[in-house]
């Protein structure tokens, strides 16, 4: 039983303190592809255009990710973001969005993907994630992402999709939009009112809380000695949190997710959080194994128990 | 075996978007004493001017705190401080500091103090507080605070002072500045060097991060649904992280302060902190009851366990 993962893959340029890359493989989907792919199969649902260089198909391969759809514009571009972090690295400006062949992504499923239970929906117009999860004949458990502008000029379409999520995994300015509220308990009851029965909110450095019915779990984030590169930690978070579920075979049909595997799938994201950023772009996960992902669950244990 | 506490006793004026208080009872030393008083036998060292209010007296009072070494200038006037919260409460601007009685604090410790064996040192000039320590016969467990102007105008003083201290409690852009590294976990390992064999680092909403030789652990923040007043929040964890220490009899006369019960320690800061924020000024200490804050550390274990 594999994990659909449907968004964008890119190339970034991306300038930190530590250094600068002008061009690297990126995208949503990317970096929730390679996190995930540490505990289940995954099938990628995206498009690249004709300077999709064969290395980077060949990272995502390695890591066992089906390229079936991935879809190929001979004649595009693929999409390209540039951008430079804060002193800090807390902020980013976007020096650069060429969309290019992503800006008519209208993502169709292989038929090998139809019957697969879990879909993650990057972020993308709220209408075409809808479209994808209806190609699906046998979902168990949808999630994903979205962000300012869709909550800011679709919110009427993005209502309507959160309908049939699972769970929704946002950062907390995002949930503070879509909520109205800045208090962070009384968005998450807001939002959980929209649909998704699971709200995790992302806070970067500071870690994750994750909501469900009237509970909630704290995670901090892991304290690395070394931020090389931020791009792509939410998304390799998202990636271990689904990828987690997916690889114990959650099925939520009977009711809520179970509270205590959605507390470690947390962990787990926030470990794949802390790991891409001790790289530029998605560097990290070219070595990274599943036993130094254990070792760092662990070690999230050891550092906030008490 | 009681809990020497010194620092300032001051009046407030307070505005968050919630209200607006002109004068209350506020003051480093305050929300310390309180904080710890549910946990350990309290006397504290501040001074104050002719119009400190019987009813404030009578409030430090009700909770145990001995105010034997509470210096009164009737001449004087109390210090006070004003300022005003930003909409989300991260920030605070200060409208006015006037020093008053405190300018001249120069803290003596009666007779009846100086055989207590736990010291926390409110942040005040870093000279005074070496005096202080030098006042105590027995003393088996010193810690304190600092702020920004002593770590730059006063440096050479503090790292004075610190080498006698066994644990140092203070925020994250204090723990930069003092040693001048962006990350926290490098910014720890030098304060370490400084004489502190343990180190608390406060980051407001997001929880606290303890460390002591190689090791950490990390304790989110409490969420609250309300947040009135942040004013004392900070100080209150200190309350609760060294009251409960004291509260223990612990002795690290012979080694490290035990990684288990700083653990401990840091959580009911944590709780302390968040009641502290409940309402305005030290209103919330009015009525708290040790069954309380007991019931939000367990609340604490469920929220943050995996």
């Amino acid at each position: 039983m594999s994990l659909i993962v449907v968004g964008s893959v890119a190339y970034d340029g991306v300038e930190t303190p530590h250094g600068k890359v002008d061009r690297m493989l990126g995208g949503a989907a990317t970096y929730i592809s390679l996190a995930a792919s540490y505990f289940t199969p995954v099938k990628v649902v995206a498009v690249v255009g004709g300077d999709f260089a064969r290395e980077d198909t060949d990272l995502l391969v390695s890591r066992q990710i089906d390229l079936t759809g991935l879809e190929r514009v001979p004649g595009g571009k693929t999409f390209f973001w540039a951008g430079v972090y804060s002193a800090d690295m807390n902020d980013r400006t976007t020096l650069r969005t060429d969309l290019n062949v992503f800006a008519d992504f209208n993502p169709k499923l292989p038929a090998s993907y139809r019957a697969e239970p879990y879909l993650f929906l990057g972020n993308i117009q709220p209408a075409l994630q809808r479209g994808v999860r209806a190609q699906l004949d046998a979902v168990r458990l949808t999630g994903g992402d979205t962000m300012n502008y869709w909550i800011n000029d679709f919110r009427g379409e993005l209502l309507e999709t959160l309908k049939q999520w699972d769970f929704l995994l946002i950062n907390d300015s995002e949930a503070r939009l879509l909520s109205g509220e800045q208090n962070l308990r009384r968005a998450a009851a807001r939002i959980l009112e929209m649909g998704p029965r699971t709200l995790v909110i992302k806070r970067g450095e500071y870690g994750a809380v994750l909501f469900q019915g009237g509970r909630h779990f704290m995670a901090p984030g892991y304290l690395l000695e070394d931020v090389f590169d931020p791009t792509g930690a939410g998304d390799s978070f998202a990636g271990g949190f689904i990828g987690y579920l997916a690889g114990r075979g959650i099925d939520p049909s009977h009711g809520d997710l179970d509270f205590a595997e959605l507390r470690r799938a947390v962990i787990y994201g926030s470990v794949m959080g802390s790991f891409c950023c001790e790289q530029f772009g998605v560097d990290r996960f070219r070595t990274l194994t599943r036993e130094e992902i254990d070792a760092r669950y662990s070690e999230f244990k050891n550092c906030t128990d008490f």
